[in-house]
């Protein structure tokens, strides 16, 4: 009986897990394999081989055969450390000698798993590291490499970002020159041995009761209207950032967030955000209605907040406002109270340019408003400073002034991390009660902001370029939308780009400022002398024409 | 047929919910209820009415009939807001005047419900609030009513809780008397401009580079065995207390901890944790080897904290310890770094007394071990400050030093929140550039710090008072174990207690540094001067002399 071909195909189906000739092998593993996963064995095996797999891989790479970046394999003599044992010493120090070669090898040899690992920081730190390629900061960098100097460096970066009042840093200057001596040692000879310990002895965190009188003095004759500013009620700390940050962890717990019109300043995303993982919840503001606060705006973002699960704290305003300058009026502010008090809200508010306003319209301070209102004071609070009013950033002053006796407390404790040093306490309060050289300062100084002001705007009206309705600050902010290639931040971006690698002007982007509209900028016109505005004008109207002749 | 009175009753008790003549009215209301609890209606009702009860009863809480605290109910036409209504004014004004007056009162009578909620703090603030009724800080308090002068008030309180450097303080008064001027204006005429501009432009915020080369240059010097400190690797901030905050936030994440030896600074529980969110595990030191640091201990710390579920990050050592003094020797310091390393641990040495030594031991800083080694510079960060080493604690100034690239560049940007101000960072530059004024300071430190330490240890050990052996720092640790009543913390509580009020010596007990044996105390003897010593001696003889009279 022949077999024919099929026949044989069939005996072969029949046995349908044997494979093909030369899989046999294979198959012989495979298919009791296949048993296994089949059955109740399957989930085991198939729940350990993977671990054991992974457990093996893992204990491959911590192996200690890594070695460790920028250090070299630690050799068994090096140079630095092979002359102790050659001389004689003491038995002690011989101990701790041979102690220093073998040590760190020995230890290494007998612990090898995680003996090479790097210690890491925290991810509050790594976020923080990261946190540094924005424009603002990439423009300071490029203008720390290349300053403009009008005669040693003409072609050099211009600095219009950094916010510095050297307008009226002559008045500081001259009061400096003639009375610092004086006003450090407060040279009486009979009170020299009480003076100089003042300079040395530790003072209260927050600040001496001397100076929080003189600032809180001050802090009256810088609003427009009469204002009685309580020096109990003043926590001085290194600046207004850390001041906002000492609030920041009063008002609000990690997860919480702030309402913030924007635009708002770019040292926000630091101060506020940084160490305090908080959140901030941007109010929009057009150009429309001036980038003003519209209360239903801010209503909206309160209502999407909670919506997305955030537990709003508290509304932070600027005013006069960063970067656009205007000023809040007394309408407004009332709304303001009244819907913080509706939703149990808190305001603070950085007032840091109360005294650098110009133009036509009243500076309102909330502290003004709280005289007159009996009601609420406890959840308003005040940022103030005096690196912008008084053209000292380098003397690192700032105050809270709060209404809430709790506040006041936890700030004065919590300003022991940032206490201003005695010799400049000393120094300030001298300068502050001097009421001469403070009305003097005050007035020359927003007269000088006004025409700088004026003119810088006027430039730029020339080139086409209109800027926003400003009444106090140190910024023109401006509509550059038309020079922009693409109506969206990446084109704004690339127009900031070109001004400082072409132009070499250093401006902030609106994007920084978290403005909701592509193309404003924000020039800072207080670094400049009258005759270098000609120089940036000639700056940008060459970007501009560039980009006229592109399009 | 009679009826007698059994059979009556038994009528009565056939009908049982009738209850009892008179309780008819009441019964015909219960019964019903009774029926319908018991029925399916009682699950709703038993739900439906306490919730129906819980709401109305806060709507009448929350009525606006509350007067919120401290504040007058509006009144329709008050004396400072009437006025303007009667004068002519422009029509927007008149309506911002108008609207003055009812607004708070219509907004608050349109929505009552929330009105009147005061605004909340923090969590945290609320914590940091509480957190001071420590004896540390009730011993700051009492001395500052009524502190001690030896002519004014020879009966005040005796501030020996606070570390404040007076034994050389005239050395650097006397420097600023002939220097002061000279540094702040570097009063030469051709750098004039330059210099009173230095002094009020903005300077980077982890300072000068000129005072972290002074600085770095100093710390040299301080150190007895030759170290040098590379200026790139300083940070400064305004004292050691923001440089610990700031590598806190650096190395660790909220919840995870922090090794620390005890007994330790009574500092550590606010720079530490108040704002971090991290917290402290204790590795307890005892009195058997004299408080020293011992790895099996820390190992065993280490451990018991992983079973908690913490998140060990890194070891604090404070080296010359505070409040002991004693030194950790080389030894000690190789094995801590091996331990690290072999944990993958950051190591926090904070060295603020490395000028502050006195006696026989010398100090090794782990900057002299690290010039060796060189393996793991990345895990080992210095903390310094100027405050105790050259009594300036008025100036502010502290040092962050680090090897690791990412914790400086993470240091540099927080930096921002506690910037030293710039006359001071010129005032300082220039003393510490002063050769001859440093080498003459530390040197007549040295041995003031010794002749005091001596002689207090000798009144003390008169008193049969034992002081654990010190090598440096600003106290004595002595062991008033034999005066407390009951060896316990509350037992060392009464005594500090006596020793404030009766005695009028504030100094700080052992549980404020955490130590686990009771009846130790830390005594600062370097704001006293050597005619105090007998007062303070006298002072305490009287309540040793009670104690034992008592038992």
């Amino acid at each position: 009986m022949t077999q024919n071909p099929s026949s044989l195909q069939s005996e072969e189906d029949n046995r349908p897990y044997q494979g093909r000739r030369g899989g046999g092998t294979a198959m012989r593993v495979i298919v009791p394999l296949q048993g296994v996963v089949q059955g109740r064995g399957g989930l085991f095996l198939g729940s350990v081989i993977p671990c054991a797999l992974f457990y093996f891989l893992q204990l491959y790479f911590k192996r200690p055969h890594r070695t460790p970046p920028n250090s070299p394999p630690p050799p068994p003599s090096s140079d630095a450390t092979s002359s102790p044992l050659c001389s004689p010493s003491s038995s002690s120090d011989k101990l701790s000698e041979v102690a220093i070669l073998p040590r760190s090898l020995s230890r290494i040899l007998l612990s090898p798993r995680g003996a090479f690992s790097l210690p890491n920081l925290s991810a509050r730190a790594n976020s923080i590291v990261k946190a540094d390629n924005s424009p603002y900061f990439l423009g300071l960098h490029k203008l720390a490499e290349d300053s403009y100097h009008q005669i040693d460096n003409p072609n050099g970066v211009i600095q219009l970002g950094l916010a510095e009042n050297k307008i009226s840093l002559d008045l500081v200057q001259d009061w400096l020159e003639e009375n610092a001596r004086g006003a450090i040692l407060r040279g009486h000879e009979d009170c020299r041995e009480l003076n100089i310990r003042g300079i040395t002895a530790c003072q209260p965190h927050d600040g001496s009761v001397e100076l929080k009188a003189a600032v809180a003095g001050f802090m009256s004759q810088v609003m427009e209207n009469p204002v009685l500013f309580n020096p109990s009620q003043v926590v001085l700390t290194t600046g207004a950032t850390p001041a906002l940050e000492i609030l920041s962890f009063c008002l609000a717990d990690s997860g919480n967030a702030f309402l913030v019109p924007t635009p708002h300043s770019p040292g926000f995303d630091r101060d506020i955000k940084w160490r305090t993982g908080l959140e901030m919840v941007p109010v929009p503001c057009r150009s429309t209605d001036n980038f003003s606060l519209n209360i239903t705006v801010l209503d909206q973002a309160f209502k999407q907040a909670k919506k997305r699960g955030q537990k709003v704290r508290g509304i932070i305003i600027t005013n006069p406002s960063n970067p656009v300058g205007n000023l809040l009026n007394r309408e407004t502010l009332y709304n303001l109270l009244d819907y913080a008090r509706e939703k149990n809200l808190h305001i603070i508010s950085n007032e840091i340019f109360a005294g650098s306003t110009y133009g036509n319209e009243d500076f309102v301070s909330l502290a003004e408003i709280l005289e007159t209102e009996d009601v609420d004071k406890d959840r308003v609070h005040i940022v103030y400073g005096l690196s912008k009013d008084l053209s000292v950033p380098g003397f690192r002053v700032g105050v809270i002034y709060s209404y809430n006796e709790n506040v006041l407390a936890t700030s004065r404790k919590l300003a022991r991390f940032c206490s201003i040093s005695a010799p400049t306490q000393q120094l300030l309060t001298s300068m502050l009660l001097d009421p001469r050289f403070v009305q003097k300062f005050l007035e020359t100084n927003r007269w000088r902001l006004q025409k700088m002001y004026d003119t810088f705007v006027a430039g730029l009206k020339q080139l086409g370029i209109e800027c926003s309705q400003s009444s106090g600050g140190f910024y023109c902010w401006a509509d550059m939308s038309k020079f922009i290639r693409s109506y969206s931040e990446k084109g704004e971006l690339e127009l900031w780009d070109r001004l400082l690698n072409v132009s070499k002007i250093s401006v902030t982007p609106g994007s920084c400022c978290h403005c909701i509209e592509p193309g404003w900028f924000r020039f800072c016109f207080t670094k400049l002398t009258e005759s270098d505005i000609p120089v940036v004008m000639e700056r940008i109207r060459r970007i501009s024409q560039a980009t006229k002749s592109h399009s």
